[in-house]
């Protein structure tokens, strides 16, 4: 298991409960690909949304994404952390 | 007091030591702003690195990154969460 960033760059305008349903269509469906969705941070006026997760695999992760409707622009691995 | 995400693009290589000197030299000079680092993660391969932060206002967190010798390449307020 491994440690993803992915964003999405064309969100502009998302509301709070927008993002909520996102995330909770992405909950819902994770453990099918062993994916944990851990947070996920938006900016309404640019339209990025950062989705951190622990994954076995960006694949997995792309695959969630894209099943719930909302798939990302980016995804990276991101093993280092402080 | 809100917070952000902040990207650094051109960290390719970027070594645990190194993402943790990084950092730390933030935190040493934080407060100068009124910000407050929260947690980092990093992709070596692409050179991504991505900031949360706590902060006034997104040139407080922008003036630390600079003062530290690792400006941001994009800096977002990331008022909903989830």
């Amino acid at each position: 298991m491994s440690k993803f960033m992915d964003v999405h760059t064309e969100m502009k305008g998302i509301t709070a409960e927008a993002l909520r349903e996102a995330h909770a269509a992405d909950l819902a469906i994770q453990a099918e690909e062993g994916v944990v969705f851990e947070q996920a941070w938006a900016d309404p006026e640019s339209g990025h949304v950062f989705c951190l997760s622990e994954a076995p695999s960006a694949d997995a992760v792309r695959r969630i994404h894209e099943r719930t409707g909302h798939p990302a622009n980016e995804i990276h691995p991101v093993p280092l952390m402080v």
